[in-house]
């Protein structure tokens, strides 16, 4: 019984999830979810990266936090149009959220929508908001042992990126560990490794994004 | 009628957790929840300070992992009994895991028993587990904004700790926008500041450990 609601719970948010990304299809927009525990470096990447895509490209962000519009004021100036989503006590972005927050942009205007999803590794991985690719970011002050312990969020990733690289070699960080944690059960997505301090890595991010944008006829 | 059944699942969870306290009452041990976000340090505490504790108190652990028996196997030297209790996709754990997990210790041979949630600073905030007190982790490089964004977190604990200050000055950490947010939301538990590279804090963290036990008859 109890199995059974929250599958009927799943399907009913995987169905609007699919009538948000043909929303986002019907104007050609890419979207984007971006999933990572707290602190991980979500908003500083998109603030730090958003500036450097080539002219022209317009972007938005939908920011999902629990409560204060931090995110979105560090983002009004990255970012065409930010939204901010308080989720109160809500420990995900849900699909019907993500449609709020689609109604209150301006879609025609955008080629590439972020959606920052909540600092969380375990429920976000979780819910289909309609996104075309889930970007992951792991942090290297978390720890090299996260991959293994927190599987379906890396499982489902279409990028990883490994942020605050500089603290590497103070920290003892073992690369190997995370590589050879992520052969086992996601080979097929990049890992790229990034320090926004430094700016290493910012120019694989942003060639992995035009890359998920399909030519303009 | 959804928030109904919301509140039935509470009640009935709040209900079993009134149960486990009352099991650790009956044997007299100290119940701690320790709980932050995925690498915060919580494993690297415990490890640490439990074999810092006065000789003759005897401590074990719980402790919940999605996935893996790392912690656990990192535990096994510091505590005489050690649990690991794997979740699957669980983002929480509940009071009906910590049931069984008492099943599975001697409650006859611990003074102090640590429960180590899972790495997530909303979901384990709404659930009490039985536990006397908890202890809430924030790391600096999580960032010096946390406080706002998960303010239940913050506000259930009973002692919060500061943890990898020796990176505050290289990652510009501003403790007082901390303390600003703390005094808005939770000024009656003690903030202690730690480091497991240097040491500084883990007295004070003991010194807050012994206080919570009631002198024995």
């Amino acid at each position: 019984m109890k199995i059974n609601v929250i599958k009927s719970v799943l399907d009913a948010s995987d169905a609007l999830a699919s009538v948000n990304r043909g929303r986002m299809d019907a104007v050609g927009l890419t979207c984007i979810n971006i999933l990572s525990a707290p602190g991980s470096g979500k908003t500083t990447l998109l603030e730090k990266s958003l500036p450097m895509l080539p002219a022209g490209v317009r972007t938005a962000v939908l920011v999902g936090d629990l409560q204060t519009t931090r995110d979105a004021e560090r983002l009004e100036h990255s970012a065409a149009q930010v939204v901010q989503i308080n989720t109160g006590n809500g420990c995900h972005l849900s699909p019907s959220q993500i449609e709020k927050g689609l109604d209150a942009l301006d879609l025609t205007a955008i080629d590439y929508l972020f959606i920052e999803n909540i600092g969380n590794m375990v429920c976000p991985a979780a819910f289909d908001l309609g996104e075309h690719r889930r970007a992951v970011l792991l942090s290297v002050p978390e720890g090299d042992d996260k991959v293994a312990k927190y599987p379906t969020l890396f499982q489902k990733a279409d990028v990883i990126l490994l942020t605050k690289i500089d603290l590497a070699e103070l920290l003892e960080y073992n690369f190997d560990r995370v590589y050879d944690d992520l052969s086992r059960i996601n080979t097929a997505a990049p890992v790229l490794r990034l320090s926004m301090r430094t700016g290493e890595g910012l120019d694989a991010w942003l060639d992995w994004l035009i890359a998920q944008r399909p030519a303009k006829q």
